[in-house]
């Protein structure tokens, strides 16, 4: 079902009259259009196909998925299989397989005539503590990079990735705020998030900035026109390895080379303390028609073979510190990652 | 003018009827369309829109040129002139200004009557050694690589970038007829040489391939996925830092850090023996549609504004090994590259 779009927010994804409404991000930046979610086979399937998209933002429509599915069919089997259908349609992102967990852990402790209501305010708590973490990892992620004017960023974790403002884009937003900066936008190949998404915001925003192709970024860090590298996170090991959008780790490589510092930012329900380093979290490898096209050109023969790894891993020693919203872990290491865990948000702890 | 692709055999230019035929690389892999050449403006203009590319072959392409051109007006200051407008054509592959150079001096040493045979022959001389060199690459790289089975590569350095079979792809041609290999190919934006010209000469030597996006490539390096990383070059300081199309430099720190071979082959026409190091290297900054469209298709916001630097350099000190026809620089350093120029073609020499 479409929405009309002049009744809706500038956001990812809207609350409304008992039901989801994302703005399908398959179709930016040529056309706004909102689709409305009713239940958790609608949710998985627009997270499947990066409708809505964003590892805190996947969380978020997650964890909506589960309350419209526990209106429709409270009972203890439905919500295990909602839970099951939705932790499928996307492996990487640790938020997703939180958000259900931390729904199913509230649905399932009332009785089932007290379980809608209890998942919807459970979803919307969740909602709104990723809009908290955002504002707080803007000001934080902001601290750290003040001097700052030339930024890289790969990818988008801006209000279309994340609850609130986002995350690396945030703190690009917040430094913006603070003085002239300009943004180096890398396209992110396959699915240009970057070209299309970032780019996208930051022209809402009036922040200046370019596009480039990624494997450009190396040779730009080395010339000595960067001053900084800030990405988002899908899934951070307890060391501080953090798995995001593939082409990352080339950037952090170079950052590190030119000795700049490489930022990740992202709330701590993108951290999995389960996980002790980034050899055991799982890239999801997508579709080859993803690589094969672009903007919906073919790009090379149709039947061409691909490699499509949709993320990669960037070790914890590249990484000058990972921003959350209860603080800093910088460098990030098992003691400082666990240590921002541990620590209740609001209760700032720069390990 | 378009030429009937029956009448041409499999290569990026031939010789014909006192002009030049170019493959218009644009259009591949959806067209094989022949263009003829007949002055040094039309392949200035051949050039410059990458209808032809390819370091070696932009010199060879750039001989014929001074040829056709000699033939048409052999005065001293049209074949000044004639030098020019080929220079302009592309800033930073040094065998175009080589070649031109070569070309000038075979000119202006003799009478203008003798002009337009001893061009035809320079510029013949100079294919035929561009022929050579690719031959004796393929075999001294196929050496160095000996047991290296997954070899990733980027952008076009095949028959459609240079005389003979290649450069760096030569070499992988000679791999594959010597065991069993597979070809991690990175698309290479914004052009995507890798997508359309390297994959299609891949399928035509039955060389298993696989296509990714570039950022992918580094992350495949880091899990183990590749035993090899070789590449061309566009030009090469005399300490061995090499200039290659933009995206080489990240994965030559992902080989570095994975500590396997990155390999660089390219003939000694590349070699500008007369800059000490990358940092002298003039890097093309191309057109900003190029980054907005991919295969015709618009990315983003068609006023977004983009950097599109053509190039990247790759220090010395990433690369294993430079591969030339005139023997291999392991490690490239001042003394073994300058000690390669120094050796006679066919005196090889492992320096």
């Amino acid at each position: 079902m479409a929405v009309s779009e002049s009744s809706l927010p500038v956001a990812a994804l809207c609350w409304r009259d008992g039901c989801l409404q994302i703005l399908d991000q398959t179709l930016l930046p040529a056309a706004e259009q909102w689709v409305a979610l009713h239940d958790a086979a609608s949710a998985a399937g627009a997270i499947g196909r990066l409708a809505i998209r964003g590892a805190p933002n996947i969380g978020i429509t997650a964890a909506y998925a589960m309350a419209m599915q526990t209106a429709l069919t409270p009972d203890d089997p439905a919500v295990a299989e909602a839970g099951r259908v939705l932790c499928a349609a996307r492996p990487t992102a640790v938020n997703l397989a939180w958000a259900v967990a931390r729904m199913q852990t509230a649905i399932l402790a009332v009785d089932v005539a007290e379980r809608p209501a209890v998942a919807r305010a459970e979803a919307e708590a969740i909602h709104a503590a990723e809009d908290a973490a955002s504002a707080a990892i803007a000001l934080l992620g902001a601290d750290l990079l003040a001097g700052s004017r030339r930024i890289l960023t790969h990818c988008n974790t801006g209000t279309l990735a994340c609850g609130g403002t986002g995350s690396a884009l945030a703190v690009v937003s917040e430094l913006a705020q603070r003085g002239p900066i300009s943004v180096l936008s890398c396209e992110t190949r396959p699915l240009l998030q970057g070209a299309r998404l970032t780019i996208w915001e930051l022209r809402r925003g009036a922040i200046p900035h370019e596009l480039l192709v990624d494997g450009a970024a190396a040779g730009l860090i080395r010339r000595g026109e960067v001053d900084a590298v800030i990405v988002g996170c899908d899934r951070v090991a307890a060391n501080g390895d953090a798995a995001n959008k593939v082409g990352t780790y080339a950037h952090a490589l170079a950052a590190h080379a030119a000795g700049i510092p490489f930022v990740v930012a992202g709330p701590t329900s993108t951290i999995d303390a389960s996980i002790a380093t980034g050899e055991e979290i799982v890239i999801e490898e997508r579709d080859a028609d993803e690589v094969r096209h672009a903007g919906g050109a073919l790009l090379t023969s149709p039947d061409t073979p691909c490699r499509n790894p949709a993320f990669d891993v960037t070790p914890a020693e590249l990484i000058t510190a990972l921003v959350t919203e209860r603080g800093v872990a910088s460098p990030p290491t098992r003691e400082s990652v666990l240590g921002l865990l541990a620590t209740p948000f609001g209760q700032r702890r720069d390990a």
